[in-house]
């Protein structure tokens, strides 16, 4: 259990990482950032920062020592780095959760193994895995690599009369995984926390909704029935449980079905705190950032019950920021800017949660 | 009008200015702390910041020219270091509400020329005014330093018997103000932000119970007739227009009779964020110090409304700080620590905010 005064690294120098260390000082511990881009925007608000390459073994020894716990804020984490640094000192997430869902062939099979719904999937290696696994699972399917994607990057559609040879030299003929298509109403996730001894308190199930595979917009409560409500939360507890899991994560999740034919399909795993949990910020009794460093601080969770009738969070999308001053006009809209110094088409710069009373 | 991405440099590296910083952050602004003590709380949290002395005029300079704005965290900065700073970079408050807040005799003089009652009062200059003075206001009257005194320092009590010029020696024979003692039913505050193009939004009346003279308790709403709740409001409006005040202020206020008979007495002005305003944070749709941050970037205020039914901020003083396990484990109790290594008696360590539903 960390005191206050203790220090928390965090790898990763984004606006999680930096939301993380603004929850991180009124709990009384300072963070220090490891992460190699000029600028990170976490920097900012930190008390110390390494700048150095996830590879340096010297600087990652050097950032272990000065730091009491490491977390991270993605979940690209090379294995090697997360094991040299827990030759020094604690790592939250741990191991297990960071192999799994580094690949999704195993977080797919994961996840199927606790008898838990995923997408029909199938593994392919080459050419031949792709045309079989098209005959089995069928089209409209989509081709992802197995390892590093988000935000809709390594990935592709293929569709009735697409060429499979042609989607799979898309993603650079890279292992990958074929989904097949999974025919949803809408799409939600379940963001919790799992504490050291082993407690999961999940938050509310969020609707979500994507533009151009970001997310643009998230909504408390989702449109869910209550018997898929339970569900959620008990995927998240045995998905914790499972993965021995220290920290807040995200499963996300598509509903299937209407009425009494609802279900719930798990789609991915994150191992971090959560784009769709940002409505907790303001939203919620606590927010994802404080839950995941009481987490891994070995702290009690705290309560995360929902503020007000329903809370959107809506994302600021590259020149969507500009909006700002409109933002901070609208009595009750909370603003929060992540320090980016560029508006890229498709960076995320920021958000707005709406707490609506009724 | 500032933009995202700009510095706000701060004067004094406490807990004030270090909660300061952590609403800059979300608003997409930097901070810039300067303070002269080793490891300042708000160092932690800070993009930047400058150790160096309030009168070090080139420290100064190069501070103010790396920032956007300049605010403080305390009344008694030099009126010297402020107008330097002017020079270069908008300062705000500006320098009348630090000339008239830094001189308890000015202050008196200026709330009681707009009408508005405080305490009655007499300038102490040398034992022969003292005497004058307690023959006019009678006792028990308190003997208080004109200029550089907080939390119960710098003042005396002169009590029925009392030997006066053992008073005026024990303030160090300083210019002092004799006020005369108002028998309260209660204390509360008034904590109001004034945009820069005038608008003013006061926070609802906070009820303050201290401990030896430190703030120990706020509660809102305060037990305060209808009446006096706008007349608060009002106090607040007309106090800070007529300081042209741009940011964040707290009006403390005694509170005088019972029912019909009720009335406010001001005590003093403290021209910056306040810890009877901490409730806000967590307890307020704006915390105190998004708010104080908006104004002096010149932007709109934010919502006051309270959360909950009903809001309770306690202070950590000293060894209290070493409650945070139980805080951490209470449902629905806000911790904030304020990063001090070292546990002195009296000394403000953090404080606990929760928000009642009932």
């Amino acid at each position: 259990m960390l005191k206050p005064g203790s220090t928390i690294g965090i790898l990763g120098g984004g606006q999680l990482a930096r939301m993380i260390a603004l929850a991180a000082a009124p709990l009384g511990l300072k963070a220090h950032i490891y992460a190699p881009e000029d600028g990170s925007p976490a920097f900012q608000v930190a008390d110390a920062h390494t700048q150095a390459a996830y590879d340096d073994l010297a600087a990652l020894e050097r950032f272990a020592r000065a730091v009491d716990v490491v977390t991270y804020e993605f979940e690209n984490v090379p294995v090697d780095t997360a094991g040299h640094l827990a030759r020094f000192v604690p790592v939250h997430p741990g191991a297990k959760a960071l192999g799994i869902t580094q690949d999704r062939l195993a977080e797919k099979s994961f996840i199927s193994a606790l008898g838990i719904e995923v997408a029909p999937f199938a593994a392919v290696d080459d050419e031949a895995a792709l045309e079989a696994a098209l005959a089995r699972i069928g089209r409209p399917a989509v081709l992802k690599t197995r390892r590093f994607g988000y935000d809709g990057k390594g990935q592709v559609m293929i569709r009735p009369g697409d060429d499979a040879a042609a989607a799979f030299k898309a993603i650079g003929r890279h292992p990958a995984v074929l989904e097949g298509f999974v025919p949803f109403e809408r799409e939600v996730s379940v963001v919790a926390a799992r504490a050291l001894d082993g407690t999961v308190a999940a938050y509310e199930v969020t609707e979500n909704e994507h533009r151009h595979h970001i997310l643009y917009k998230s909504t408390v409560p989702a449109r869910l029935g209550a018997t898929s409500v339970a569900t959620a939360a008990d995927i998240a507890r045995r998905i914790g449980d499972a993965l021995d899991y220290v920290g807040v994560f995200a499963v996300e999740l598509f509903v299937v079905g209407k009425g009494a034919e609802e279900r719930l399909v798990v789609n991915e795993i994150a191992p971090r705190v959560h784009n769709s949990g940002h409505w907790t910020l303001g939203g919620a009794r606590t927010s994802q950032f404080e839950q995941h460093v009481r987490a891994i601080a070995g702290w009690p969770l705290g309560a995360v019950e929902r503020l007000g009738a329903r809370v959107e969070m809506t994302n600021l999308i590259g020149e969507e920021a500009e909006t700002w001053p409109a933002v901070l006009a609208e009595p009750g809209a909370m603003l929060s800017l992540y320090g980016k110094a560029e508006a890229r088409p498709g960076r995320k710069m920021g958000h707005v949660t709406r707490v609506f009373a009724a």
